[in-house]
């Protein structure tokens, strides 16, 4: 296991992979956030073992990402759902979509189409300064160390 | 290996996955963006084997997200450079680096700071809707079937 040494790191992206750095987790995050919240249902739909999965709910519910409950007592049965913190995990996974339409989806296009709330149009995501709203992409800044370097 | 199965799958995530989805290669993303792009480098800076280093390099540059350039004939030595394909993914990085900073970070603050080429400011990235330009997060969505189903 990678975990200790990511989550030692001094890098926030190091840090983010210790929570979701293997290929299931951000599945399993983007099927909750799609309403697939049982066990059952989460272990049908991705088609992992049992043992794999359990292992990564509960180590994104120990990381605070989602939240067990228990919806059925006999027999004992748990749905997970996102915390706040999930919640805004969820932005990197579209914009994880953005890249993989424009890059991987090929010529039958986009597997899914998001439509947003305030404008109701069919649209994607865009990254955008926090400070001045233009767009703000790597190639448009300088890395400074911080005050947790 | 997953990577045929999460290749195969109808999903923008699933294929990001695929290219990007196990630890250390959002690391190896991250230090040829920074300016480590050499072999000897990276192999020094991330402290991994050799063998693995060299498997996830290839694998990048066969995905088209680094090239490989050769600096020096005797001994062959050679560098990696981004594409356009991998730049965009680092974008993915700059949102991994938003979440981690609020998340993970803790009392100490963020490992780094980045600094706005437009405006000159400190910021951080925020996510866009691409049609209205207003706020747009997992949450303020719905998400339809697309034409690559």
């Amino acid at each position: 296991m990678q975990r200790t040494r990511f989550a030692d790191m001094a890098c926030s992206i190091a840090r983010t992979l210790d929570v979701i750095g293997e290929p299931w987790s951000p599945l399993i995050l983007r099927n909750v956030y799609v309403g697939i919240t049982r066990f059952e249902q989460l272990q049908q739909s991705l088609g992992i073992s049992r043992k794999v999965l359990s292992e990564r709910l509960n180590w994104l519910a120990h990381n605070g990402v989602l939240q067990r409950q228990k919806y059925s007592d006999r027999p004992p049965r748990h749905e997970y759902t996102l915390t706040t913190k999930g919640q805004e995990l969820c932005d990197l996974l579209l914009v994880m979509v953005r890249w993989g339409d424009r890059w991987t989806a090929g010529e039958s296009g986009p597997p899914v189409l998001y439509r947003h709330h305030a404008c109701g149009q069919i649209s994607h995501v865009e990254l955008r300064c926090s400070v001045c709203g233009r767009p703000m992409h790597a190639t448009d800044i300088d890395v400074l160390p911080g005050p947790g370097a």
